[in-house]
């Protein structure tokens, strides 16, 4: 990290900053400056509270210059992580795509939606049993009986079952009928789920919170890591803004952004990265086109009538017309998909 | 809600959506414009999915009328709840201080801390036994050593404990030491542990998601009332936006905002909102000025030494000093401290 | 507008406010429901200030129905605009190329760059000659100087000059010179700028403000449609979040949004938008992949030399390859380049 | 500044960086550290362009360490400026209060409103004469016509008459008007009206852009300063982030954070920071007790027909109440008013 100093302060103010860097095990090397003092401290600071010492006499600001995690890190891997869960394959080249409703509805809506998804190529089938729902009056999924849809839906098509968990007790339940675990954007930092979620041998859906940093997100995934689960695909979903026609704002300079620090695959949701339903096929688009390494599609087979979601859900016809025109941009951009 | 046809579309069209409002149960009244059509629906259409009607032919936009949330609601009870804990009072003109470091670190420092909260004058004391940290490799907490230690502090002084709960299977140990469950930002809409804490009798101090919208927050609150706990307290401690010399940005605003809409009283935290220890008094005054029900605020005994959020901690002089202050504008705003 | 009344308002709160609509001569509808009564207001209500209602007794909130631009709209014109200065097309199927670098900097530094930019198959080049700094101790651009150099480059290559103009009295100057005026992030809400510019015959490309809703963008343009000038380019160049691992967040969906409500073509600066040259070429391939129908990027035979904008802009090299890339997206989308 | 080398590149790598350093009159020291080696910079390099460095090989980042404003900084000048015009003082314990409407609209609307305004106790009258509009539809202000009648407001009352000025030729027209020059948010970056503004001898009233950061809003009024013109205040209005019950956010500890950073005075905006009649009083409350060194506050004699904000204006009783309890407060905090 870098101290800063306060214009006008002594250089004894600066030795003492030093002498108490010491005391922490790390090695400071102050630089006089014409106008400011600078303690540059070197040693792996990363456990430590860096930012105490902002409370010091004759400090102004302090820089951290490591990033905290290390699994996720690039640097500590450097080939590209592959997440993979029966056919479908996430990161290394192959574009994983992921179809399927908000909510597990019925049996007749699960089937006829994973029917369709098959038929367009894709090889990942998602839908929600448990769901979080922003009003406690909103319908909140089907639980067990919906997962047990869904592994029905895997057995007749084969397609890898994506499904949320929402809390560290129910890690073993949905493990056991899905293939891909899900954490949702409203728990990337539950860290007891993290941590339930990285003691099993899923691979996993890490979602970012909607105001979440790039280093809070990686240092999500490296609780999961850390525990041992080295199957952790992220998902960039949209971040909060000011923007109000779109219902989060879907930053696809993630996808560069991340590939370039982490070797963990990165997934794009479009569905709730814009919220309406006329967005999502052009922003598969660009996902596709800025090498994400996965797309995860909210699609039903009749929209108004979608128990979630609705209005960010493709009709199953548009759907197919969007598979169309990724696999014509996959390849020009030579992504396998 | 308002259903706004695309300009250009037909009566028809318009006849067309009613019809399947009324399929719903709820009342269209379709309202023919010069440049557009509009369908105003009458009826508690909370528990539908609302945006869905957006994928329709020939509509433009939805717009929701009313807020999902009822128990929250001034309209459903109009005279302020008062959350109250040991002398700890919350709400109904009743200014609740409460203080304490951000994390348990050993008996001395929590009892040297108390005794300052202690002679200050606040009612409730605060420190984290539980923490949730954005990294694996930070220290996450003393846990039920540190509740202990908590406990022993309200043996002492009386003060009421504050102290947070972070998964729903440790309601019941944290419920059995502490006065005050914290629900923090992060956990807002981690809707089991909501609903565990609803389904306990302690107060509860909700916080603010750091990019949840006011009706999110609302809602949060509505799960725990939902179940059965009226004692719910909110916490403003500020919302991610593009500013960094703040680590978050503490809208006052919400203070009266949420006093029009909600007999619930409201928190300030005056140190994640800012993240800077010389910026908390000067906002502890604003907070009491704009007539907050309370004041959260991290203090320590060392902030340089601090295990967690040293930069945002004031030493005990500078608390006991900002207290004073606090006094001074509570008796001219008319609150009791 | 949809006026709604507080909960508990009475029938005769309601008709008091439907009498002060009548006065503005547009007609009320009250929609009596069963939690709130609602005043549908029919009519054009954009010259009025619409939210004052708002602070009559009894009224919870104002929603406005209409958006308050007009020329700029789809819905007074169906079919695209396309801006056009020599060789440049931009919309309605021509994806417009502009290249350059931030500030001109000298004659040589202006010819190799445009050489490169006309090999390259773009057919705009863009420079700054009057440059809006941060800090009143930046360069401030070679002013007219710079012009002659811009218009030298394009005595050789017969590309479309893009350059900024900063202030009305400047309009008629920088028209003299350029083929294309740009108006800046900064300058979208000058309205003395936007009128100047209107009431010229140049086309203009107009930058998004950081911090502009989609509704005051495309009010902007419309102050400049409506002084008569017909030949506006929209370009989304970022807007400001809390994300700071990129300089601005770039918002895709915009493209779409835009192409969706109204026929002025869309370009999409991904150099400001993302601030680091690493991030510039993959979110080229993207915003083809969307269908912008323009792209304007920053190039510099010497990053690390350049006066502005270093960090963001691509060598020479990379530009080359990336308009390779572009060309292959181009292509599997159907656009023209 | 720091330049941060990438982990694993070599101490070649960071020498030649040096290298390039030492050829800008800049001394580098480079510290090798454990993971990262690291060039920290000495010496002024405000003018330079100091992120272009992150373009060269095995640079990962480049962070800045000197604030590039200097004369607007408190290390500069460490007494506070007071802005002074006729009575009205900003700054230096004084607490400087400006009312009155958004838009002059009649001789009759102003002169009630002075009248009130002077009563109050306040020293300063406010009213827009040039309107910057977000649509061209609205009311753009009676102009020259508007300044004569703010004149006679001044002449009967002796407050002091801030109004807007739009863009650099009207400088002269607004100043023999004017006591105070108000520079609106939209234009805080119109660096010609900055200059026009610095070369002219009246006080004036800088507002924050809504996405301004610190920074570019101290930079902004370095420009002024820079021209000669010493008189100038600096108004926090509120910036835009993605809460919509309120206008914009008003982070009240710009105040502080601004009082840290430089002698001039803030004052707040709490009519455009909030945009709601409601939440006006109460944030009058909060911007009084954090200390800041005036208000500006829009008020209407008939906020539902007032022009232009009517729903962020307070009726004149309601001001004058405000008024009774600004001045407890100022009382409580050592404030004059």
């Amino acid at each position: 990290m870098i101290i800063v100093m306060k214009q006008g302060t002594s250089r004894e103010a600066a030795e003492k900053i030093a002498a108490r860097v010491a005391e922490l095990e790390l090695k400071p090397h102050i630089i006089y400056g014409e106008e400011r003092n600078v303690i540059a401290v070197v040693g792996d600071d990363r456990r430590k509270d860096r930012t105490a010492f902002e409370t010091c006499e004759g400090v102004d600001q302090v820089m951290p210059i490591l990033a905290e995690y290390k699994i996720a890190s690039k640097e500590t891997k450097s080939e590209p992580t592959i997440v993979q869960a029966l056919d479908l394959k996430i990161g290394g080249g192959h574009l994983g795509i992921i179809a399927g409703p908000c909510s597990v509805e019925s049996e007749e809506q699960i089937m006829e939606t994973a029917r369709v998804v098959k038929r367009s190529g894709a090889k990942g089938f998602r839908g929600g049993a448990f769901k979080p729902r922003t009003s406690p009056y909103s319908f909140q999924g089907m639980k067990e009986e919906g997962l047990k849809i869904l592994a029905a839906a895997r057995e007749e098509t084969g397609l890898a079952i994506v499904t949320e968990v929402m809390t560290p007790h129910h890690v073993d339940l949905v493990a056991s009928y899905a293939d891909v675990l899900q954490i949702g954007a409203r728990n990337m930092q539950n860290y007891q789920l993290l941590e339930a979620v990285g003691g099993c041998d899923k691979p996993t859906l890490l979602k970012r919170g909607a105001s979440a940093t790039m280093d809070e997100f990686l240092l999500a995934a490296e609780y999961i890591l850390d525990r041992g689960n080295q199957q952790v695909a992220l998902c960039e979903r949209g971040i909060r803004t000011f923007e109000t026609h779109t219902r989060f704002t879907l930053p696809l300079a993630s996808v560069t952004y991340l590939q370039s620090k982490t070797h963990l695959p990165i997934v794009i949701d479009p569905s709730h990265g814009t919220g309406h339903a006329y967005l999502v096929p052009p922003m598969c688009s660009a996902a596709v086109a800025i090498k994400a390494d996965g797309l995860i599609v909210e699609i039903h087979p009749d929209p108004p009538n979608a128990m979630s979601d609705g209005a960010q859900s493709l009709t199953l016809d548009v759907f197919e017309e969007t598979m169309k025109q990724c696999r014509v941009i996959a390849d020009a951009v030579g992504l396998k998909m």
